[in-house]
């Protein structure tokens, strides 16, 4: 008998990077939950995720749609992929559901306009933010800031590594094993203070793409040497 | 006829870092100037230097010693590489001699004995706190941080990216000559502020150096993709 497989809850999953997770989770068999504002949106995301699992030949894939108060109480494990502007209102609205849970806080502390210029919040990171607001309960697990939602969305492999950043080592090693369910190289990249590295490497990756043209992403290099 | 190639000094070149990136220029066919807090621990340094290049088979390198502040005044670019508990005693000892000049500030605002987990100071870096003190006369440009010294020791090629910040283009377009002659890739990496991420991605490596038992890098991924 396999282990069965948590389910997952994306929280602000109509977004390009939300939408990108979705596909690369439900193509790795995954029960996906596609949670939104409102039902409506989820709806259309879960009905379009659904369409590019068929044009894949992806069969049997379970999707559903919720608002994300309802998303985040059906699943195991919840990601959260919305604007830095939204990340506490949104996480307020859904801490009771994720008591005993694994968040992934995939918020990036962008300030428009200059999201090319890294600007810190003063509780240091995104991840600490979220760790804060939900208590010890909750195990926040800071991944995926780095990757571009246009290399998600598409099915191939991914060039990018994921950082993964959380207090609870057992945590971390959950969320590895949903990176490599994507088709991505996950690495323990320590506590949740971490995340600021990482947070802050998106504005870079950002400041790059536009100076060299690109889709730039980080790989994790000299891991054989000793 | 050639351009003359820029005479380098190193401040705090006797450590492990400044050592290795004064191995790789001089072996580049730069003028190196070691520098340190005392004319004798820079002539110790530099002997070493020179002996290396011997033993490398590099012929006529021309290798200085001296304390910080002469250092400063006799070269065209400065680099500077000591701990974060030292960066602002050595600045305010040189700057007057950096006035005009670029200083490539190596600083990592690592904070022992958890040099793992990432603390970056209240003015955002070391690169911010440098330019700040400095003034606008001096191009600090942030480099080197998330470099292994192991590997620049050595006179191979290098896996690691060096992620170039400074708010001067064309001082970081300076910059990324010498990291190209130390056989690395350098890229525009944004403004000084952006030096927040680079440093802190160090404490994400030194992490990840324990958590995997090697000397881990980051490589730019993606520059072809459109």
């Amino acid at each position: 008998m396999s282990e069965k497989l948590p389910v997952i809850a994306i929280l602000g999953g109509t977004g390009d990077l939300g939408t990108g997770l979705a596909r690369r989770w439900a193509q790795a068999g995954y029960e996906v939950i596609i949670g939104s504002r409102t039902q409506d949106k989820a709806e259309a995301a879960a009905a379009d995720l659904k369409k590019v699992m068929d044009a894949r030949g992806v069969a049997a894939v379970t999707v559903r749609a919720m608002d994300n108060l309802a998303a985040a109480q059906a699943a195991d494990i919840v990601a959260m992929t919305v604007p830095f502007s939204h990340q506490t209102s949104t996480l307020e609205s859904v801490r009771s559901a994720l008591q005993g849970k694994i968040l992934i806080d995939v918020t990036v502390p962008l300030v428009p306009p200059k999201v090319a210029r890294v600007q810190l919040p003063p509780e240091g990171s995104a991840g600490q933010i979220a760790q804060a607001l939900l208590g010890e309960n909750v195990r926040v697990v800071s991944a995926f800031q780095n990757v571009a939602a246009h290399h998600l969305q598409e099915g191939q492999g991914l060039e990018c590594d994921v950082l993964v950043c959380g207090d609870s080592k057992e945590a971390r090693a959950e969320v590895i094993k949903l990176v490599e369910a994507g088709g991505m190289r996950g690495f323990h990249a320590g506590g949740i203070a971490n995340a600021a590295a990482v947070e802050a490497m998106t504005s870079v990756l950002i400041f790059i793409n536009k100076q060299y043209s690109c889709h730039a992403g980080i790989r994790v290099t000299g891991l054989e040497s000793h």
